[in-house]
Order: C-alpha cells, then structure tokens, then sequence
C-alpha cells in the first residue's frame, strides 16, 4: 500500500533533485531558465500516455477535484463514472441565483430571489494570477473570465471602537501608515540611530527611499500638504476654470492610527494568493462547475449519496443512495478516486488501512459564513465611488465584498455583506438564515447607512450547515500535517483521495485541481504497471 | 473683462465659504455629510437654466472640452458649431487602430498594421474612480468601460545597473522593502531608539505593525521563510498530493535593494491618480471622442484649420482653412469657447487682451512619447503570468504597460513598449519613427527576450511632432499659475478658453471636462445677464 516514486520524474521532481545535489541557486537558475520559477507546479494538460486496457475508474463528487479527474481520465481512455450528491456539478464551486433553493442542516429552506443575473458565490471567489491549473481549466472549457479587485483604495477600513465609528478611506490608512512610518524611519536614521545596522551608503538612499514612499517633505516630515493629499485625497479635489483650487485633508495622527488597528487591514493585499492580477468568471464562480458537468454531461449521476466504499483485490464497489426515489443502488469499477471532503468521508464505512482512515478521522473541517445582500442601487458606486473591492471591519461580519462586474449599472446589485471564519462564524451559524441577514444589515449599516433604505433581498450559507461538506475547507495544522498528510495521499490498494484536503493550497480551488492531477497521475502509472 | 462671481452659487464654492466662516473641521463635516468629501468638484449634468433667446457659440476643437461644451450648449437651448482641425473627433482622446494612418511634423507618415480590434492610446489610457465628469460622461454616452490595472504583483521593476539587469517581480521588491524597512523600525524600536516619539503604549502597537505588515518572524527579523514567501511568492509553490512542498524563496538583501532603487517604482500604485480602482474604456480610449461626435454629429465640422480668431463687441469671427480643398471661410457666433492648446493658440492671431495673451504665450508644452508594439502572442501572459499592469525599467523606455482586456486570448497583443516625458522623450521624438520602434525593441528586450522573436508591428507618437498640439498637456510651474492662470480662464469679452490646460489637473481629460464646464457655467451666466 505504499506509494512508488513518479517515473518518469515530473519538472518539480527534477528542479528539487537538482536543488538537493547542486544547491538552491543552481535549482533556481535552472527553474528560471524554464520559465518555472515561483509558478504553480501546473505545466500545462496532464499527459496519461499509454494503454489502459479497458481500465475503469468510479470518481467521488463533482466539484472541481472530481470533475478535472473524470476529463482526464476519459480522455486517457479509461471508463469513467462519477456519483455526486447534489444535483448539479461543481461542488463548493457554486453560484447562487434568484430562482435557486438551499436546503442547510437543520432544515432551513432558503428561496434566493436575485435579480437576474445577480449571485453570491457561497465558496471560492477569486483566482489568483498563479493558479495556472484553474486558469488553464478556465481555458479549456471556456469559461470567460473578468478582473476581480482585492484592493479598493476607495474602500473602508472600519473599527466600531476607532474615529467614533466612522469609516476611513484605504487610501487614507495607508497613505498615513506609510507617511508616519517612513518619518519615524527617517528620524531615527537621521539621528545616527540606525548606524550599527544601516551603512553611510545605504542611509542616504533609505532616506530618499522613506521621502518617496511616504510623502515626506523636504525635512522628512509628515504633514497636511497638496504632497500628502495627493497620496490620501483631497479635502476638496483640483478642479477646472477659475472654481478649482484643491483644499487639502488632514492625516490621521499617528497614535490615533496606531491605536485603531486599521494598519491590520493593509497587509491583505499584500498576500500572494490576494495579490493583483486576481480573476473571477463572468457570471459567478459556478460558471466553472457548470462548464465541467457540460463537458461530461451522462458521465456525472447526480443526487447519489454515498453509504459505503468497499474495496478487494479486484476492484471497488461503492454503495449509495439514489435520493430522487430510486433506492439503494451499487457501482462497481477497477479503481476509485474519492473526493468526498473527509469531514463527509469519516462517516461513511470505506475499506482502506488504518494510516488512511486515521488522516481521515483527523482532519478537522473550517467554519465560515458567507451573506449576499441584494440593494435596490448601487449606492457604493454611485454615492461612494467604490467600484468593486473589499472593506474590513472589526464587526463580525468581518468584510463587505463589492461586485467585480456590471460596474455603473442603474439596477440592484448584491454586495457579499460577511464573510468571516472561527468563532463570528459559529455565532452566525446558530442563527436561522434570516437573523444572520439581519446581523448583516446592523454590522453593515454601520459603515453604508444606505443599508436602511436599500436592501431588497438576502441568503446566507454557513458552512458548517452545508450538509454534503459540513465545513468549508479542510484545516491542518503543522502536527497534522506531520502526522497524515502522507497518508491521506498514498494510494490505498485501488482507492485514492483527491480534493482541496489532500493538497498544501487547503481551501482553493488550484489546491483541488493539482491533489486530483498528483492523484490521477500516480494512479495511472499503478494501472499501467499492472 | 473681468469674470463676475458665480451666482447661483455652487456647491464647492458654499463649501469654502463654510470652511472661511467656522473652519476646516465644519467644513469637511457639511462636505461628508452631503458625501461629497475628497471627490471631483462634479456632481451631475450642468444645469444651464434660463431662455438664452437664440445665442450662438462657436467652439474651437473636437476634444473632450469642446464637445462636452457643445453638448451642454446645445441641450441649453444655443446655436452651436464645432471646428475641428482633425478628421475626427476626440482630440488627445485617440486610440490608433490597424488601417489608421498618421502622419507628424517633419512628414514621415506611419500606416497602423495591428490586428482586428488591438490598438495604442496614444493620450490618456486611465480613467481613476475619482474622474466623475468623465465617468459620467462615459455613462450618459454610453461609453463601456473595464478595469485597468495598474499595480500588477507579477510585473517586473528593472534596472540595467542592478542584480546583474535581471528583472525583479513587483511582489519581491514590495514585500522585501515593507520587510527590511518593518526590521529596521521594529529593532530601533526594541532597542528604545525611539522613545522620544513613540510612547510605550504606541511601541508595542507599532511592533505589532511591523511584523503583521513586515512579515517579520516572532524576534521581528524578515528572512527567508514559508512566511515570507506568502508576500514574496515562492521558489517553488506549494501543491497538491504527494508532490507538493513548497520551496522558499530568497529575500533580496537590504543594500542590493536599496543600492538598486527599484523601490522607487512603488509609490506610483499608491498615488491618489493611480490608486485601484481605475477604468479604460472597451476597445480603447478614443471610444469616448466617437461616441461624443456620434452624438453631435453634423455639429463638428472636420478638417477646419483655424488661421485667425477675432472679436468687437458684437460676436466673434473665425478664419479658418478647409483643408480637405474648401479653401479659406469664416465661421461666426456671439460667444467662442476656443480649447485650441496654447501650444498651437500661441500662433494664431487672436483679438484678446494683454494679460489673456501673456498667459496663452507663457505656458510651455510637455514632451512625451508612446510606442505601441504588436507581438505574435502574448507571451507576458502565457509564459510569465503578468495579465495587465505595467513593468517599470530605468532604460529610456520607462515603462510596459500589458494590455488590461482580451487576457487569455491566443492571438497577437499590442503591448505600450514605451512611454517617457522629458530627456528620454526628446531624445526619442528625434528618431524617425521606425527607429523609435527599434530602440523600444532593443530596451524591452533586456526584460522580455520573447521581444526578439515575436515581434510583428509598431506604432510612434511623439507628442511634440503631433500638428495638432506640438506637446501632450501644458505643464505649468507654480510660477506660472500664480502669474497667469487666472487670467488664462476669464471669459475675455465673448472668448473664453477651456481645456485640460485651464485646470489644476493638467494633462487628464477630467481636467479638460471640469474646465470646460466651469467655463460654460460662467459664459451661460454672461449671457443670460445680458
């Protein structure tokens, strides 16, 4: 039951032994000189060269993991099958549109009533630039696709214990946090006090680099001025004829700003999966979901439930429920690539090892709770100027997502109005679907009083409640991960897990689509083997 | 000939008087309550009230001055007629698509070969979320707009002189700068260095900053970990399956980055006109001048050179040459808005007083040059992962700006391979245009080699060889606008001048529409006093 080594060695495997024999620099030279540095280990369609006789393969779920497998794996020519439970494709890729129905745990109905072509993506949302499988995914089954805005600088920070409540501006926190970073910087370099740590040399440059990037004046101060105002906007903005002069704002003073937390928001974009260029598909995340189970149209039989995996020398048999009335039902085949979230995976019988089932026992599954407001306008466009992007705050709705597209549209538009993790999101959790909407709009309007006049509708999906995934993402921690991950991956006689859970990229889509591709790869040269 | 005080008055004139009466803190409360803080001094379609009992204007270039002039003049009621040096509307608002021909002072004419759909702007190319008057515009003509990027993660900072002339990414030299700084202030800060500043409640805030935003280890020192990786991207990303383990990359060290100066391209993502979230129109710039003239229509009369601009005190009488063969005409009207650049106004003989011609005389041009490239494929995207953005280079070339539309496409991108003012431009606008592109070709490809092998069509616009405008925007200094820009814009008996040139945002087409509607809104208020 133990995994063989890829033969034949794949590029990562190549760059890594190389990095081991020759050192970091010469694995970085050659990686850069085949284009791979710092990408995604996708190098493009996976080739299952070879003859599989015939071979058959049951796939487990239809979201992404299980669908990019099915498409290999027919085109690689095995007989393929896959069970999902719900009755459409996708999985966590998921759009919700007016018209739609979910049904949570706990039997809470909700009826989305979305304007046309309005949505809420109740999972993923964006794809990073580097997600080159996704985007190659995208590509493929032709799924369009837009720019989506991480960072607003017209969006809020907001803290209900900072400014009296009020909302500041990005670009006032960050052109504040910079100017009183970059004086206080300077100063102390000025004041020979960097001198253990910072050469002559290098001072005089840090200096100018500090009056760059901070708006200093010319005494490395920081201080209302056009300078400064041109960084975090204008009291009144420069205008044209005779009725244009520009009136200058005020910057926060440092100990206000330090205080308020505020600066906590600024690294986000900084992260590299949040990192512009950030992309989304035209018309709701699902869009891909739905692509994939068009390409594989009679492939995927959807509303089967799973009840029991079982596996022998010869071939897996997996039990499960056809929930549309057609009773108990069995589907047989030579191999298995299961992608049931293993928060799901742990309650139902599976015949596989110990070191296995143990990785899937472990795993606990995240919290987190999305809320999709409907507004009558576009109020944060038209009265605010906020064109897509995203405000924090210290409330527990966490943040307010703006819509990435149909910018400058007279009709409603849905704001994603929470979207927080841990604790705020079990409080939300316990809530029936229309108090969570409700908390959302009290959070909300403390930063958009709009909210009062303008709300239409809402529906809120809080993961824990998803029934087929009781959670949103599979959460390891670094014991864990020592402990199982290998585990979790090692093909298990003729049984392979694949999905987000069994990938270093938990929670994203790319992490789903590289475990499936990892998963598929190794089990086609078992089959080619014999 | 001196301008009367607006009377109604408006709103940014109420709020500076409320800002003179009880001060700057009253001031910005009535402007944030009124939402109008920090936004363009535009707040909807002018409204021109009142019988202007047959009056008739004369507006003097199809820009976007011009024609939101005679836009606005018409719906009020006037007689309106625009004359156009061109054979086209737009002005500076220009985009140069394939089967285009231009031809610059000194003769050499360019035949435009870019494919279906691709073009260069060769003016303005960003519209930022704060340009109201132009977003408005943009609406009410039905103008489709997309996202521009400016600050793209993937991107590269050059410089020839440093790390061996190897491009950097964007997020190594960003999140490296945010780490070495954050280290500096955080060890200066532990070693109390900066107890003068900061207090003891502040300092424990700030360490805190530093390490969030730094991405500093728990003794507040930035070095090579999964941590900074996350900011920095990795040498290898993290996967899925059993094939998966991120490598970490190697921070830049603190001399090299500073000695490098790449830090000085990152200020420009944060300006107040580069600030995300910003906008271009679909299928380029100069879609804004088609949609005015589509709107105006047989109000602009093209390919009008005007020779003379004179005035009594009855009405206004232009000269001008039909240079399609008319030959020589005059056009008259009681009033003129001339937007004629004062590079090209400085030349024409015009009935004005002294101090309107000192100003016209007195402002000098910019210099600024765009190269457009045309490539086989878009090899920045598939082979790199930039998708929109700009890459910034110390060579003479400034800047690639990536095409922000079209991503994924397969077919050939146009790329700006350059885009430089002053010395570089000068030196650029002194080749013929061929050699522009050469040269544009030889900086780009120490950033791309791809550019070698690639490349298929180029296009040069030198703005100081443009007939038209002999120069892309007025550039004034502080001098010059404490001596003449008020007398620049003060109707002078029935002639008033409007443009980008007669606003405190020189260069942008916000500008040209702010001053074009503070000017009409004054000659409106003229005529209706009699």
């Amino acid at each position: 039951m133990i995994d063989k080594p890829a033969a034949p060695m794949n590029r990562r495997s190549l760059f890594k032994l190389i990095g081991a024999v020759a050192g970091s620099a010469v694995m970085y030279q050659a990686m850069s000189e085949l284009g791979h540095a710092g990408e995604s280990g996708y190098a493009g369609p996976i080739p299952l060269k070879g003859d599989v006789k015939g071979a058959s393969v049951l796939i487990l779920g239809a979201g992404v993991a299980g669908m990019s497998a099915a498409l290999e794996l027919r085109n690689a020519g095995y007989k393929v099958q896959v069970l999902e439970y719900n009755d459409r494709p996708g999985g966590r890729n998921w759009s919700l549109y007016g018209g739609d129905t979910y049904t949570e745990l706990g039997g809470f109905t909700q009826h989305v009533q979305f304007a046309e072509g309005l949505y809420l993506n109740p999972g993923p949302w964006r794809i990073p630039y580097h997600h080159r499988a996704l985007l190659d995914y995208c590509k493929r089954l032709k799924v369009a696709l837009e720019p989506f805005t991480q960072v607003n600088y017209a969006a809020y920070l907001h803290s209900a214990k900072a400014f009296g409540g009020k909302p500041q501006r990005y670009r006032e926190v960050q052109a504040d946090f910079n100017g009183h970073v970059g004086e206080l910087l300077a100063k102390a370099a000025n004041q020979s006090r960097l001198d253990e740590s910072v050469s002559r040399e290098d001072k005089e440059v840090l200096l100018e680099a500090m009056r760059d990037w901070g708006a200093l004046d010319k005494n490395y101060e920081y201080k209302k001025s056009l300078l400064v105002s041109e960084r975090r906007g204008y009291l009144s903005d420069p205008g044209g004829g005779l009725t244009s002069d520009s009136v200058d704002s005020d910057p926060l003073a440092f100990h206000d700003l330090m205080q308020s937390r505020l600066w906590s928001s600024i690294s986000a974009g900084h992260v590299y999966e949040f990192q512009s260029s950030i992309f989304q598909p035209v018309g709701g995340m699902g869009m891909i979901g739905k692509a994939f189970g068009r390409e594989l149209g009679p492939l995927i039989q959807y509303n089967a439930k799973v009840t029991e995996i079982k596996q022998d020398g010869r071939g897996v048999t997996v039990a499960y429920q056809d929930t549309q009335g057609g009773g108990a039902k069995v589907a047989q085949a030579d191999w298995c690539i299961c992608t049931i979230p293993a928060s799901i995976l742990s309650q139902i019988p599976i015949t596989v090892g110990a070191p296995m089932k143990a990785a899937i026992d472990a795993l606990y599954y995240d919290s987190a709770i999305k809320v999709g407001l409907q507004f009558k306008r576009r109020f944060w466009e038209q009265d605010e100027s906020i064109y897509g992007g995203i405000s924090f705050t210290d409330l527990p709705n966490a943040l307010i997502g703006y819509p990435n597209s149909r910018y400058f549209d007279d009709g409603p538009g849905v704001l994603l109005g929470a979207y927080t993790f841990g604790a705020n999101s079990f409080q939300y959790a316990a809530l029936s679907p229309e108090d969570r909407i409700k908390k959302t709009l009290e959070y909300g309007s403390q930063i958009h009083p709009q909210y009062k006049t303008e709300f239409q509708h809402g529906v809120a999906v809080a993961w824990h409640r998803v029934p087929w995934t009781l959670g949103c993402a599979g959460h390891w921690t670094d014991e864990l991960r020592a402990k199982h991950y290998d585990d979790l991956c090692a093909i298990d006689g003729r049984i392979v897990l694949a999905g987000e859970h069994a990938s270093r990229l938990p929670a994203w889509q790319e992490g789903a689509l590289l475990s499936s591709l990892d998963a598929i790869r190794r089990l086609h040269e078992r089959v080619l083997a014999g």
